[in-house]
Formats: C-alpha cells, structure tokens, sequence
C-alpha cells in the first residue's frame, strides 16, 4: 500500500452501506478511500468462501452491482442453481453463475495459503476497484442471530429464514480472537485518518461485528478524526434489511434516536456527528443529549446523486462549521 | 441393492466408453446393467471434487449428454468461466454452469461425511439414471502422465496440454491402497455377473487404471463369465482421445492387434473375446495367435443405433457360437 494522507475510512455492512461507500468514492480520489466492511456474515457454503459484504462492495464500487436485483452481479445468470435444483439440492442461497467465479477464486487462492486481506484486495483490484476494501479482519468472526426458536447462523437467519424468526441477541463466534485489519491499524496509528464514517448499515449484524474486534472501536474513540455515523433508520423504519424488526424485537425505540441510544451505550464517546434525516429533524434535540451533534440532511439514497449528495455532506461536516 | 442375477458388468473410461454403455443401456433391464467406471482421471479443482468419467456415464445415461460438444451437458452455458476469464483465473478445465451444479453437490456430500461410492450412487439416482454406475473404488487413485517433460496430472496432461507432452509411462498414485468398488466384488462373488465388457476405453489411462485396483483383474480372469474387449482402436487410429498417440510414443504397435498385446501381456487368460472393426478382419489371425478369440463386426459407434447394434453383438458373444 502507498502512503495514505488525508484518508477517509468507512464503516460499512452490505447493500445499504455500500451506496454510501459509493457516494464516497465518487467524491473522492480513491487511494484517499478505505473502506472496512463486515465479514461476519461470510460463511461456507458447497465448499467456497463466501464474502457477501465484500462482494457487494466490489461490485459496487466496479460498476457491477445489479441494479435490478439490487444485489449480486449485473448480467448474472442462474444455471448452476436451476441445475441443483433438478439435483434436489440446496438452493436457498442463490449462487449466481458470474457471481459463482468470484467465490471459486476466492476459495482457491485461499486454499494456495494466501491471506484473506489479501486476496480480498487482489480480487478488487482485477475487477477494477481503485479505492481500498479491507475485511474487518484477517480472521474468521461468525454472526450468530439467537432466535426464540434456537440460533441461526447469519445467513440462515437473513436468506434461509427471510429474518422470520424473532430475535433475541447476537453473538460473533471468533471475534475475541479476531484482530482488527492491520492496514486499516496501520493508517490510524500513523494519523492518516482524518474522517470516520459509519455508513448506515445495520447495527447490530453489520457495524457491531466491525466495531467489536478488539482494539478497533477504542482507537476510533481515541481519534482526533471526527467520527461521523448516519442514521440506517429514518421515519422509524429501516430503508433496507431487519434493523427496524430486530430493533423491535429487542424492545429498542424503532428510531433515530434509538439508534444513536444503541452506539452512545455501547460505544461511549465514540460517535461525534449522528447524520439524520430531514423527517426525523424532531429528534435532533434528543440526540445531542446523548452527547452526539446532530446533522440534519436528506439520507435516503435512491439516485448517484443522492449518494453523491450525502457523501459530500458527510466528508464536509465539521469543516462548514 | 437389490440382488441381481445375470448381470452384464462394464468397465468404462469416458466418451469412447460411455457410447457402448448407453448401447447396453438400451439393450438391457437396467438392474442388469453395472457399469464400473474409471475415476483415476478424477481431481480437485477450486475445491470441488470433479470425476469427469462418472459424470460423463452419468450425463450420457440419463439422456442428459451435449450432442454438439462431445463432451459435458446439454444446454450448457459459460458464465462463471466467462467470469472467471474477466477474473484473470485459470480457465483451462472448462466448467459449464449447469455442469457445475453436479460438483458442487458432489463436493457438499463428500464433506458431510458420505462415501464416494453412495454419492455416485445418489447422483446418479438423482439424475434418472436406471442402471448402476460404479466408480471403481471408493479410494481415490489419481493418473500421473509421465511425460520426456516431466510429470503432469492426468487432466493437466489431456486438458491443459491437450494430450501434446511425448508419454514414458503413466503412474497411478493411491493404487496399493485402493480396494475394488465392494458392491461390484460382491456381484462377482455371488456369481451374479454372467458377461464382462471392456468398452473401447484408453488402455493406459481409463482401462490400466480399473484393471489394477488390488484384485480386481485376478477376480474377472478367474470368473466363468466370458470377458469381452471392445478394441478401441480401428484402422490403425483412436476413434476418440489419444490412446493411438500413445501407442506410438510408447513404441508399441498402433494396431488392434497392439492393444491385445498389451492386454494379454499384462493381463495373461483376462481377456476372452477381442471384439475388433470390420476394417481390421486381417489381424484376427493375430489375435488368435495371443491366445484370444477374434470377433469381428462393426465397431465404429456414431448413431445411437451403432451403439445398439453394437451391445447386441456384444450381448450374444459366445451364445451363437
């Protein structure tokens, strides 16, 4: 990696984070952009390796991104499914025949013995992604979404169970023994990092994994860097995914505030800005209760303008001031 | 298993093989039909656990064979090689979309703790498949092509190179430690099979292989039923794959002739009938003279009546007489 100054690094889950992430690297030059994202909803699935909120960033951040699906590859196909399907085979997690090479791959280079981080950059490189996407960490962390009914594995829980079950808690097998990604370590320790954004992705199964390797939220906390959270919930429901359900099912206040609630117990004096939504400006007051600066914009991310638009926002909050 | 009396059982490699086993396929009850298959060309590739002879039984059996490749399954597409080309990786081994479904299933079963042989079984159950495909053990065995350049792997060898590295010799690693396939030994034992066919398979790589599993030879040499050998050259050339390139490296005769020299040299009393093509009726008196009895009749298979007239002939050897 060459020598970063003036980076921005970003917090990210899977589809809803990366339209920020999106946003950012449109607004940026890209070596000026790390982005750290969830792993702990890869799994094992027929052998291969599979990285859905990394894939979902590279495939985003190539142009790849499906945008009729609004998730996987543009263009795919699905014969390997229809053909395990005439098998009897297990077809819950569709597995698309072009997205099928970036998991064979992965599955093969780290067979050869390369690291994860690694070949996670290598992969995004040769599908030509400029800016930089790190794994939250070299090491396996798995979700574990404890449901009423017994625990689910993530992507049980989220594709095989469509989020059905109700949710007690969370807990990421590995994560004690995980280490928080060394490049991103690196970068901070050398105070190349200059803004922090949390992307809105869901809290608790996309950001509490990332945040909760040791070490990291600490030296995000101890940044000078401003660190700059929006919102995934607007209006009192999720713009995309089961925060809304999950908040719910663990008697959390289904809002922004809710939200910003669950970070400033679990993190405290980790957040500095809580980007919001224009509809929930009401709750701007509780919010900075809490100790957090609330910034009121439009986040709902429907056009590249909007994403561009919420990303220069974010990157010029503090400095308007 | 249910019992089984008067069965044919059929030693295969791939393609050349597998058109004289749909021949008995049409001929035959399919609880007759055993078709014992070579799986030393078998590997592993991305992680997935590919054995092209049982697949290529499989596929041709079950009605599900690509007319116009010669090879795989039918309405195949390329989108993860396609993919994987945009990747950078390796692309040699092309694996169809449809096609791929098969290894994946194969893969799953196998690291669930199944046996190789009931997977097979299942596959190809699955598949509508009627009769019974056997791998030849349930131990892997795995070709090494001894090459004037070095060694390559078998499929490396037919694949990648496409056959064009001068052979010495072949080696067939995990052969002393492999044990026949035991559904097929215990067929043999209780006298069920009443007729062996060696389809017109590759000597050295899809027939040697079957043939030298500990004790499987010796059982067939030694069985009352006549064992019948398809030679899989005619005219002094292979009707599919490089067994008369091979011949020649290998300094033997490029003749049908050559091939029950190596039979009955290396498998002296196995062989009973040389079934041989119509263009090599001189030779017989060759054949005769190994100690073999010459049958001769049209061997070239390109209809699916070919294939047909073919088992028939086959089926009645040695009862007209």
């Amino acid at each position: 990696m060459t020598e970063s100054r003036d980076c921005v690094l970003a917090l990210s889950g899977g589809v809803g984070g990366a339209k920020l992430s999106l946003g950012l690297a449109d607004s940026l030059p890209p070596e000026r952009l790390h982005v750290l994202v969830n792993t702990a909803d890869d799994f094992e699935h027929y052998g291969l390796r599979i990285s859905p909120d990394i894939d979902t960033h590279i495939y985003t951040l190539s142009g790849r991104a499906n945008q009729e699906l609004g998730w996987g590859v543009a263009n795919e196909t699905w014969n390997t499914m229809a053909a395990m399907e005439e098998l009897g085979g297990e077809t819950w997690f569709r597995l698309g025949d072009r997205d099928m090479a970036t998991h064979l791959w992965r599955t093969q280079q780290l067979a050869s013995g390369r690291g994860f981080c690694e070949v996670t950059a290598d992969l995004a490189r040769r599908l030509g992604v400029a800016c930089h996407i790190h794994p939250m960490s070299e090491e396996p962390v798995r979700t574990t979404v404890q449901c009423r009914e017994g625990d689910l594995s993530f992507q049980e829980y989220f594709v095989r169970e469509q989020c059905r079950p109700e949710v007690n808690g969370f807990r990421f097998d590995g994560i004690s023994a995980a280490r928080p990604n060394r490049q991103v370590m690196s970068l901070l320790k050398q105070g190349s990092v200059t803004r922090v954004v949390v992307c809105p992705s869901n809290p608790f199964v996309s950001v509490d994994p990332i945040l909760q390797v040791p070490g990291l939220w600490l030296a995000l906390r101890d940044l000078a860097a401003p660190v700059i959270l929006v919102s995934p919930i607007v209006a009192g429901a999720a713009i995309k995914g089961p925060a809304a359900k999950m908040m719910m099912e663990l008697e959390l206040p289904v809002t922004a505030e809710g939200v910003a609630r669950h970070y400033s117990t679990r993190y405290p004096g980790l957040i500095d800005y809580f980007v919001m939504d224009e509809s929930d400006a009401k709750l701007a007051g509780e919010i900075e209760e809490l100790g957090l600066t609330a910034a009121v914009t439009a986040t709902v991310m429907k056009s590249r303008e909007d994403k561009q638009r919420l990303a220069s926002f974010v990157l010029q909050l503090g400095e308007t001031e």
